[in-house]
């Protein structure tokens, strides 16, 4: 299921764990930019609540070097993930009836001690860009990738803005 | 620990779990009223984030019947022991800077399959409550004095209203 | 009216009270769940405003152990089912044109002594499941169920889990 | 109790009833609006909750006009209240730690067919004032007075003006 | 434009102004209620912020004796209203883009001095209920009908649990 | 009452309207900066509810270019102001027990036609250095004025900071 | 790119700058009004965080009068835009899932020293207003086209008013 | 001012910049951590609003791994810092007078493409936290501290635990 190999790494850099499948969207924001960086992953499906000890299996036993959870709700997911590593772990809150208020409440508010680093509400995208770039801190290649995604996103902007002026 | 014996089962009736001694109050509020109805309790700190090994271990070997979580901000607490348990969990959501909002969220809106019955924000009373009236199905004795209860708040209210209409 | 019955009492094991009928897709989330575990339960309309005689009536003559009331916006029918019993009471506040905030605060924020004990916003499953457990304290055949019931979750999400890795 | 009367009816024009007597500074707030304007009235404490039946006994032998309900938290007190009775009920949401919020929602979110009057979040004198401008629809000499009342008004504002421009 | 007429007075008993013709299916709710109930009415459409000499022109010309006003967002209406009158003004928030939450602050927080009878969002049929309950103090055959359209609502819920029972 | 004049004009360039004397404190932030800036103004109060006609008579009368509205709870004098004129009318919402959400919300959300320019929660800062910005498109002496304001910002931030890096 | 033009400046008198293309049916309803009225503007798109660079070099080379900035979530962009002038920066917060309350706070919360105007969520049409609002005190002209589409305003009241009444 | 140096690189292994001055007691938090642990940072203050090219010059000219900006209302700091680096940046929001509510959105919000980390409302200990597992990633003896510390948190946990059992 992983990626292209971004290192030498033996496993995946990232590991998804996503509360349910029907997070897959918010999940495929993610993976889409872990494709175009060219960075290896690995994503689950495993719930804090119903599967706490395979969410704790999938920590444990895992060499990546970046977690993200995606969860809705009171979504627990990625507070327990954190509280099984001390590496990094991305929360990305998802929006339901509430409008992803109490998912992100419940992701972002964690207690002293176990911190997650919480992006905006089904932001999968920046979640994978925020893995990036702390990956990008021991591989020269990848911050190479990002300044040029970077460069992307102001020529689509540019491009917007020719456009809008062409009328 | 444990308060007097409503039973003849060997442990508490209830076990109640806290985050942090910082939920103290709260819990206190709970355990007024379990003195008050004469139902064995033990409270313990013990933290889904910091210690949740520790929150497995306490509910893996309780024999309460009923548990009571009191967590804040992004309280898991509840929900993490409602993931080892089939046993009824009561929430208390306790507030904070954000008034409670947070907690309230990361409590009750669970994702299907495992249920938190949470009470309103602060009140371990009413936490404590609901757990008398769960134990009481079973226990004649408990729901006599639950009745009892019921009748002496009728009359403190009551005396409220002699004392406002006496100006 | 009543499902295939768990015990040996007379009556059902739950009876559920919705404010409308339009509440109903909320109601049957629980019925599912009761049909699954085999537990008895009953379903009626009653509202908490415009005919709280027949709310009291209800809860006077019933001889069900545990209570359910779904109602959405100002939702006050859990709370005035709680001031008819000192039976447990679980209430489901339902969404409407303010994603369920105004029922989720009528429900949860119960003044201390009349506990009420609020799942999610239109979780009606939860309800059941939590009602389940209630029950289960008396029942071992239903616990058995409740516990197969739980590891049918996991199943599920590993199934989930497996179909994602197989993309 | 009741106040000065200002028709020929036995009973108060206005009957109060206050949820805990926690509530009373905002029932003080509306007592000086009628001692001001002549009004009698009656103010009382009852629970919508703990005293279902005592609020029942009062809204059924009342005979005043107006009704006005004071409570905070998941306050059901006015719409119990207007459960009971087609006369006016006026409803004043009392804040607490969620700064009334849940109160108010409580109150004004009323389902069709009851309707309740919310006023402003510990807003007691105006719930007062909205009863005088009821009354005052079959009082000429009290409609003066509410008159007399907005003049007073205007020219303490006037006053506060020349205050401030003369620094 | 005014409706049947319930009293003796030249004009119709009830004023309800809009804010806009886009208000107008929230002005209906009420329009059908006081058809049902024989009141007389007249609807009108004038902007606090627009056209605010009319709604002035309005208020000093009306001898209704209740006026009802129907506004979304930052909803000044009803408040610009009752600052034109004693006569009780019930205020009816419109729901928008924010669900209502503006409108509802809008008309809900007002001064103290200036009260408005806020009813439920979008609630225009509780506004109406309201104007009746009002009128009816002074009008024997409306407090009749009254009584009568609760009881049709009781019998509409009873047919509704009828309905559930048989499945 | 009147500050220095910055201008040829008769009348102070900013009239500033309180709901209320008890938003002074707030109304004295403006007055702070047209002092230091030497922008005439004058300050009212009136209130929109209490006192509409002298909103009214004030607006009407003024030959001030820019106007402010400072007002609390449900605050619609901005709202009022600015229907009665063409002039740019700046909207401070003032924080009570709601924080400053009911007034932001009655400010700013405005109905189309009507537009008010509203500034954070208390800020009579920003309110006058916004007028400022609007008086200085025709003053290019103030303009200067404001630039140096600028400046002094930034000397005051590096001060901070070269505070801080000393330790 | 720039309508017509309402001075003899060289450049437009109002630069609008959207966050996003995605913003662009907001921007709309503000070049709608400017075409009405006459005044000449120029739109573009540029980010605060992809390009900020670009924002700043535009703010830098207009000699517009009057800017708007458009972006909704965590709008920074007429934040950025202020810190880049001292002329007036208007500020329309974009709709979103969170239903622009995240825009609104984002640019309505700033801090003391740099004022943003913010006006209602996507109330494009209302920032244009308060841009001719602006202008039109040093343009004669264009304060008589404001009173006359205040004045239109009146009369579309007006005929829905009419339209309503004749049924 | 930075302290000790956890690595062989020239500069401070984290940049912390705050909005303000009043934002040090957020900001010691995060120090307090980083002396624990033994990491070299740097603490600066600058704003996005009053010292835009300030913020900008840091960014350029520091070779820290890791970035955290702290700041309250319309918190742009965060934002504005991460638009000038692809390298991690941590935004801690701080709380006022709305409860944080205004920057949490401010910052967690980001558009698709510049992600900022969040962590909880004045949670500057987190942040820190959340910084030094980035830079264990590539600092094996910080990891070792990082699994102390955990193990630290859990053995105060235990020792409440135990202080509460003994009473």
């Amino acid at each position: 299921m992983a990626g292209s190999n971004s290192g030498s790494r033996a496993g995946p850099a990232v590991t998804i764990i996503m509360g349910s499948l029907s997070d897959r969207e918010v999940g495929e924001l993610a993976i889409k930019i872990f494709r175009e960086l060219g960075i290896s992953y690995i994503w689950r499906v495993a719930s804090a609540h119903r599967t706490p000890e395979k969410v704790e299996e999938i920590m444990e036993n895992s060499d990546s070097k970046v977690f993200i959870g995606i969860a809705g709700m009171a979504a627990h997911l990625p507070g327990v993930m954190a509280s099984h590593t001390i590496q990094p772990v991305i929360a990305v809150p998802v929006s339901g009836p509430m409008k992803g208020l109490d998912a992100l409440l419940s992701t972002v508010q964690m207690p002293p001690g176990i911190p997650v680093a919480t992006v905006g509400v089904d932001r999968g995208d920046n979640a994978a860009l925020l893995a990036a770039e702390i990956l990008a801190l021991q591989d020269v290649g990848l911050a190479v990738k990002l300044k040029e995604y970077r460069k992307m996103m102001k020529v689509k902007v540019q491009a917007q803005d020719e456009k809008l002026r062409k009328g």
